[in-house]
């Protein structure tokens, strides 16, 4: 059974399922595609896993397409959107058709933004091929692209028909990228879901992918997508619960802008910033020493950075962190944990606090 | 009080009273606006009514500022739309903020479509300053801009927090567009609303602005928007009774394809597809020819072509017909009246009532 995220009229299907590549079009005929079809991928992706869904469609009776874009974060932005627009426009796509993200997070943004926007919105499903992108990226309706001025600045709330996932397809996945993918699949174990926390701590080995069982994987992405689907839900433009999912990201971005977004992928700065946020609820007496080791140690069992690299500017951080969106009327916003399994918002963390948790970071 | 555009959390007033610019500052507070706001508009508008609507909301203490954009739908594209996204982040709009559009339906598409896609979402206001934006393009939520391969391909559905009308600004609306929008108001008359239909006949003349009493003016666009509010309301995305706006518009746009949007302005264009959808009735019974002629009347009355010009190239409209969006598997889909203030959607019209239509079109 799949999960649905559930949205009244935008309400829709997550498919786990190993293989489910192959099953793309019945999928599609299952939630109403018809005609028409727009694969947006990228060089790599569509050559693993391209053949796959074109045949699977086109098997089926589809008419498809491809749109093959550079791969890499520099390409998000409207020139590529305007790339998947001449393709809309030359295979003349109607408001029936479809498009396909075959890739990860920025071709699923990017592929959304543009199936948003074509006819004022055409049918969209995610096929996303990285463990960051089926777990969050995928999920939830946020697409678009950057701008000069920061990221993510244009884009849409814009729901997918399906998002199809293949646990299979990780095996192509590089190392470094799995294991940014886990920061998240952790975030929800601490903030959400303890279960899933604990299935992650039942692991002997967490950082790679080829050392989890079929089964434990299918069931870590299980729970990942649940915990994504159940916040969204219940706040699909981000006006209140779905904050939570920023657990991590307050001091995780700003280590990201402070490294210009080069040095740490995005889950190795989250896992940094969950690192600091348990830090600082400890501090505040939010949760246990104990609960804030037993957190860093699955991020240390991940191979995932548990202290930052030692010639970091921490004034440039707490700098950025005044910049980030998340900070409302000079206050600095910050998730943190309560328990393994629940988290809340605050904004009364004192500058102290945050310098202490900031210095454990570098220092331990 | 102003009519409601009913769309649960996504509904919003119209306001329609002489001197509202004035009151643009209180406007925005009742719905909730606050902080920045960018008033988005061309030179000529701006220079008549932008002082107003400047002075009105710095006094009440929002943050104002301007991106004036050059006027006419060739500049309604991605280009110029990246041109407000240069504004938004100068001036670093947040999500509360607010995008006011000042202007007619290009502005209004434009502005629209920036506060779609900026931030995935912030405050829209409409302040039409034509007739046809009032009756038509600012309420509904249709945004977005052209593409090379056609109009409007590129957009969103959003709707504004609020529209302001000020039947004053009229003034100062060239006859030629004043007489495009009485188009779309004739046609509220034939498909929804008898009362308006009955009003305009009662007006001794129409053909201008100045002729209309301020009292019937309001009338004439209440009724007007009330209609299309209630037809959205009913229809946001277009999948149903929406259609019926398209009376006039399937062979009013073919008109305006084979004259490559140059000869006739959209109103001029759709009186004439009103005509020609009249016809069409009266060929199939649905519709009497004296209704017919009330109609032709009416449209005679406001000074707007009813008659093709005679050079025109019956086969390339017919041909023009059969590339609409409209046309669904083959059929062309139309609106037709079936008495003043009904009207209903076919595709079963034979191809010689289509022609017979177009020849007295032009020869009558």
């Amino acid at each position: 059974m799949p999960i649905i995220v559930s949205l009244d009229e935008r309400s829709y299907p997550i498919y786990i399922s190993p293989q489910s590549l192959h099953r793309t079009g019945e999928l599609l005929i299952d939630i109403g595609g018809k005609g028409k079809v727009l694969i947006v991928s990228n060089p790599v992706i569509f050559r693993h896993y391209g053949e796959i869904v074109f045949t699977a469609l086109i098997t089926l009776g589809f008419e498809v397409q491809t749109c093959i874009l550079p791969a890499g974060e520099r390409y998000k932005n409207l020139k590529t959107i305007e790339r998947i627009y001449q393709h809309c426009a030359q295979y003349r796509l109607e408001r029936r058709s479809t498009i396909i993200a075959l890739g990860g997070g920025v071709i699923g943004d990017m592929a959304g933004f543009a199936a948003a926007t074509w006819l004022r919105g055409i049918n969209f499903v995610q096929i996303p091929t990285t463990l960051l992108a089926m777990v969050d990226a995928a999920i939830g309706g946020k697409t678009g692209v950057n701008h000069a001025q920061g990221k993510n600045l244009i884009g849409a709330f814009y729901q997918p028909k399906a998002v199809v996932i293949d646990p299979n397809v990780l095996q192509t996945l590089p190392v470094r990228e799995y294991r940014s993918g886990m920061a998240e699949v952790i975030k929800y174990g601490v903030i959400w879901e303890p279960e899933l926390f604990n299935l992650l701590e039942s692991q002997p080995q967490l950082s790679q992918y080829r050392y989890l069982a079929t089964q434990d994987l299918e069931k870590i992405l299980y729970f990942s997508c649940q915990t994504k689907a159940t916040i969204v839900s219940q706040d699909e433009r981000e006006g209140g619960i779905r904050a939570l999912l920023n657990y991590g990201h307050t001091i995780g971005h700003a280590i990201e802008t402070v490294t210009q977004y080069r040095y740490y992928t995005h889950g190795e700065a989250v896992a940094l910033g969950m690192i600091a946020a348990g830090d600082i609820a400890v501090q505040l007496g939010w949760w246990s020493k104990d609960e804030q080791s037993r957190q860093k140690q699955l991020i240390a069992n991940v191979k995932l950075p548990i202290q930052l690299k030692p010639d970091i500017d921490l004034e440039a951080i707490k700098l950025a962190l005044n910049w980030d969106k998340k900070v409302v009327q000079g206050a600095v916003r910050f998730i943190l944990p309560k328990k393994i399994g629940q988290a809340a918002m605050t904004d009364q963390v004192p500058p102290d606090v945050i310098h202490q948790a900031l210095i454990c970071l570098i220092a331990q």
